[in-house]
């Protein structure tokens, strides 16, 4: 598997997970409902989980949600950050209700003395702070309310990042490092730039993400985009994808853009041709059915994914199929079933997923890889 | 808007449309139904074009797909894209038949008299070629049959882009230089890869795209990460999403991709967040709406996409609301109006998205622009 150079980074720890340095990258959401409402968060933490969340963040916006947090991490094994705007009294709150990491805003919690309180309050309960910035919040834009700034012609990712550097010096002074960055902007060309320019002024680990992404048409292109652009140059530490859907849906995009670039492994990927007029199968719901099998069979990664081929005709079926751990490549409507790298027999469209899901299960998935 | 310094490349015409050199990055998808079923192939022609697909590929299989070219080019305005493997014949075909394009894969067609006479076939017609690879069909991978073979260790990419380069050399000798490159692999990271390195070697431009990338869901990612990528470093002239799926899909994909780096315009992008404890209003739904209403609209592009903001709590609401074109930020059940960066009204949930879609046809939407 392609590796990529890793910038090196801090190690964070959040909870039983340890972000930076050759840590795997982690996976982060958010829960989209009152924090206070605590049955209603540990419902979508369970989707959260179940969907591969691996960390927790809840927005803390009054006092009963800053005690929810509490009662919320009995409950659940993935760490828990608290997410506070405007009030230091409800991060010292949160933090005293363990929370395993807060989000601040440099652009709504900036006082000196309240935040050097905070980082003292975080040292004494061990737990790390990320200095949060988003692109809507940024106090040099709001100093100027009123008109519009043309704030991409005149650089929003120098104004991120000189913001950041500001907020991060109080915590330095403090002599407090346990500190992870995000930079968000919701154009991806300003988050991209944001976050290499950062890169090159310090060393704590990064948390990626492009804000107010919008509905997972547009979400998921963007969050791909400017989280793999970032990966793809050894950027980053932890992940989380913004979308407007429910949560568990950000979680299977990370997944993705993750194991797509061959940083974690969450077991199978299907490698599937777009069809076209060569082929003569129903490839595409036969592909919904690879999926739908695989999902009830809980592959679990080891090493790098398997690889589970599905392809429409001979011109580059055999070959993909060929490359891919087990695959059925289809000549008009026969299928030829491959298995690690050799052909091994013909099958017939209608069976063909019946017949990879036994083979994987026969063998056992890992027996598969070579 | 942020610019990248495009690679510089030849220009080629496809049709009406022209790609390289400072060309519009275009959009091209395939039809997937049999390509002599010619009113089936116009029905999803049909979709392609209303989706905003610009350059319509068929595969050519046999004798009657390519006569049906002849056909299909009759009752579309796309340029069509002929998709040959195997035969020299059915090339030679489709070029008299009037194909815009031919698409040959040097993996099934190599035979250096038959490349020749394709080749001055195409120059008689004034079409180009499309020198397209794939990773499933590479000759060095197929002559070791049988065994598999660890090609990513031993530099997948490196083997694309030294095939490649081994067939333009038989255009060249021709004389021959209109041509067009892609480099697909079914893996993201050697598809970047491939693409980077090939850059490096000629001026011809580039169709990005990678191969068998599966259902929407991972396929999305894989795409938007790859061409995203590359794009990003200046490289690619025409891009295809490739994914399980009908077409139409695969080109808001590609629009996507396109917009949200700035290098198109399709008229308009929603800015809204993904939500979160703090927002007390049903957000999501209302995205939905709003995209629904838009898309009646049909808001064109001119300059930059009009961005459209529906924030869902005081953190950042404002700032986005205020640096988008128009958009409503929540505090609360209750919204703020925010028009060219300035707060104009109080408007309620209910009504939020009727008064977004309204102002903006009253003002008519170009009028938003600053």
């Amino acid at each position: 598997m392609m590796q990529f150079k890793r910038r090196k980074t801090r190690v964070v720890r959040i909870g039983r997970i340890v972000i930076g340095g050759d840590n795997p990258i982690a996976i982060q959401s958010m829960a989209k409902v009152k924090t206070s409402e605590t049955d209603a968060v540990l419902r979508q933490a369970q989707d959260l989980a179940s969907a591969g969340c691996e960390i927790l963040r809840v927005a803390v916006k009054d006092e009963a949600d800053a005690r929810a947090v509490k009662t919320i991490k009995k409950s659940i094994s993935m760490p828990l950050v608290a997410d506070i705007h405007f009030s230091q009294r409800l991060a010292l709150l949160a933090i005293e209700s363990g929370a395993d990491k807060i989000r601040l805003n440099p652009g709504n919690i900036h006082k000196r003395k309240e935040v050097m309180e905070i980082a003292r309050a975080c040292r004494l309960h061990r737990i790390p702070v990320r200095v949060g910035l988003n692109s809507g919040s940024l106090k040099t834009l709001k100093r100027g309310a009123g008109g519009r700034r043309s704030s991409r012609d005149n650089g929003l990712a120098d104004i991120m990042v000189k913001e950041a550097l500001s907020y991060l010096r109080i915590f330095e002074r403090e002599g407090f490092y346990d500190i992870v960055v995000s930079l968000k902007g919701s154009h991806l060309v300003d988050t991209i730039w944001a976050y290499r320019k950062m890169s090159r002024h310090c060393d704590y680990p990064f948390h990626l993400g492009v804000t107010a992404s919008g509905l997972p048409e547009w979400g998921t292109v963007k969050s791909s985009i400017a989280i793999g652009a970032l990966l793809l140059e050894g950027i980053g530490d932890t992940i989380r994808v913004s979308l407007s859907a429910p949560p568990a849906e950000e979680v299977q995009v990370a997944r993705s853009i993750l194991q797509s670039l061959g940083l974690r492994n969450f077991g199978y990927e299907i490698v599937s041709c777009p069809t076209c007029g060569r082929c003569e199968v129903d490839l595409i719901s036969k592909a919904r059915e690879l999926q739908a099998g695989l999902k009830n069979l809980g592959i679990k990664g080891s090493g790098r994914p398997m690889s589970i081929a599905l392809m429409g005709c001979v011109v580059n079926g055999p070959g993909e199929a060929r490359e891919a751990d087990i695959g059925v490549a289809f000549a008009a409507k026969e299928g030829l079933l491959f298995k690690r790298g050799k052909p091994l027999r013909k099958v017939s469209f209608r069976d063909s997923v019946t017949v990879l899901l036994k083979e994987l299960k026969a063998t056992g998935c890992c027996g598969l890889r070579r």
